[in-house]
């Protein structure tokens, strides 16, 4: 059974629906399993084959329309009542000739939705151009749109009982954090650190079990620290480099994502000043992550302090974060960036990660906090900001 | 640098290339990560934003085109020159008015390729109906067409090299289940369990480091068990119920996958019943994976044992194994079931994976396997297969 109640996911599918017939749909396709989740409650590693949540304006609960084999475990895990879980045979899994949305289709046309208005996101991972192809194909009185983000926008604003869950996904990030500072040291390989994250994430707290994050570990050191999104390999760390931990805490698919440094050895001038400048365009970033901001103010605010340390960042400096799947704790909607207008909300939740690659080294400082009624956020991980020195 | 020779990567683009001709294609699209990093050997977790490999038939080198934060990622892992690594701007991601396809429609119309044949696989992951759409648009006198499955089913067949690197996986995998088999027991929480298991899926051995696999550890125990696809929780393993353990061993990307199953206390009989037919049927389905054999053959070989029996099993028994990336460790092309006639040739490799899945209860056992030259297969994984009892 899902972690929330029934009145939980009813509030859900009312947003959706709101913004539905806002936007003249009549019937909505979800295949992100994320969207999936916060429709339904489903939970399984199910998504490397095809699965849909179909809210229909003028019904009462979703759809879940996966495959055969699935259909159990959505019976366990999502709210939803047995005749709403429709299962697609076998014979449709990696087939030449059968695909999941003719299945799909059927399903819509039998419960006449033939000649509906259809929105779905086109761009969401797991919702391939032959799914779109083939709904269009076998719906030529349908009308097929573009709903892009719609369900993920509802997402961006959490429920208490959503932003508990991150705050244990909190809890959890610490702990793996500590887990790692304690792990990384010349010599060490890589990969043995990450298994002794990834422990630590996994166990979680006497409170907080440990999920799977969305994204796994990132701990590169020395040259390779200079690139973002490595994952680790056998190498050991060396004396004298700088590392970065960029990891994620997860509890009932909640995320809370943290990065932090160490360096192996006496720092250089250069990082130590990197990490002043840094350290104050956080504070500063996060002081202004208030209600009523925009999202283009938040990274204003922080631009503002690395100019003046001489200092650029051409991406990001954070996106909205909570349920997700891999590949992404991000929630592909607001970003902290330069022109993003969103408006910032009590219960919305980011991560605001401060990356600075250089030519040879890099440097990672980032906290995820939640938008308060007031004032400035609830900072929901913790742990110290200082560069760590090992010697 | 990738742990593949330049070699290895000439090979594959040839036959690649091949297959391009035969079905008319003069330029490719890969969005796979699996198949960019067949391809070029980029290996990074940017997979959350669109990446794509191309490969022009008169071309010497595929491009890589990528997210401007990933191009060092890709200069550090990939074997391409240079000039072949093409970024684009960071306002292309998470936007509502630019999309990373009209970027790289741009990059093919400026290389003369805007009036191409180009194939792309519609029905990948991380191929979106968006980027099918932005190609269309965008390339008016090119021909977009369906080549799928087409870089998969050249990574069907493994180089020596790659299965090097399989036996890798498989022995990670084994001390994976050994820890597995240690860690579960009545009490014990299920997250605590998978914590042990993915130290030691990343620890690996002294010779082959840990890499993620494509899906993480499913451990489920009692009616959890009755269903696949189940990722754990905090929930305690209780005595006098069965679990199952599936998971994965990987090493530089390329996996080999291993289940089995244990009963905490004094099994019923129709588990004892179930573990026998169960070997039995994998003996009798291993041995008939002889090179010249159909994929057909092998599951009838299974079937008529678990017929014999009273059993039946709706699913199919296996799928083609090798390099990936989350979610799905299998490769989409040759499945062991009914009807599949694929030619088994020695280097390809299977996941045997039979899982029964009852009304309140599960049992699986599964080898990965490589096609010989003549013979039986080799059985890369190594673990006995008898149920495990815990009293």
């Amino acid at each position: 059974m899902s972690v929330f109640d029934r009145q939980e996911f009813h509030a859900r599918l009312a947003r959706v629906k709101a913004r539905m017939a806002q936007a003249g749909i009549d019937v909505l396709i979800a295949a992100d399993p994320a969207n999936i989740n916060y429709l339904t409650g489903y939970d399984g590693w199910s998504f490397y084959v095809h699965q849909y949540a179909v809210v229909r304006l003028d019904a009462d609960e979703p759809l879940w329309v996966g495959r055969a084999m699935d259909a159990p475990g959505a019976r366990m895990t999502a709210y939803l009542k047995p005749a709403n879980i429709i299962a697609y045979p076998e014979t449709y899994v990696d087939s030449d000739v059968l695909h999941p949305a003719q299945f799909l289709v059927r399903t819509l046309r039998e419960s006449g939705c033939g000649s509906a208005r259809i929105g779905t996101d086109f761009d969401t991972f797991y919702f391939t151009a032959k799914d779109y192809l083939e709904i269009v194909r076998e719906l030529p009185n349908a009308r097929v749109v573009d709903a892009k983000g719609l369900v993920n926008w509802v997402r961006l604003i959490k429920s208490p009982a959503e932003v508990a869950l991150m705050r244990g996904a909190a809890a959890i990030v610490g702990k793996a954090m500590e887990a790692g500072m304690a792990a990384i040291e010349p010599g060490v390989r890589e990969c043995d650190a990450v298994a002794k994250i990834t422990s630590a994430q996994f166990h979680g707290t006497a409170d907080f079990w440990g999920d799977y994050p969305a994204a796994l570990a990132q701990v590169p050191s020395g040259k390779k620290s200079a690139a973002p999104h490595m994952t680790w390999s056998g190498d050991s760390y060396a004396k004298d480099t700088v590392a970065y931990l960029e990891l994620g805490g997860c509890h009932h698919r909640y995320h809370a994502a943290l990065a932090r440094t160490l360096y192996m050895g006496i720092p250089p001038r250069e990082l130590i000043d990197m990490a002043r400048v840094v350290a104050e365009g956080l504070d500063t970033a996060l002081d202004a992550a208030r209600p009523g901001a925009t999202c283009h103010d938040v990274e204003a605010a922080w631009r503002k302090v690395i100019r003046r340390a001489g200092h650029d960042k051409p991406s990001r400096i954070g996106y909205s974060i909570g349920l997700n799947y891999p590949p992404d704790w991000g929630e592909r909607t607001a970003s902290l960036r330069e022109g993003d207008q969103t408006v910032l909300e009590p219960n919305m939740c980011f991560h605001l990660i401060l990356g600075m690659w250089m030519d040879d080294w890099g440097y990672e400082l980032s906290e995820t906090f939640c938008v308060r009624a007031q004032g400035a956020p609830e900072i929901l991980t913790s742990f110290p900001r200082d560069l760590v020195i090992k010697t």
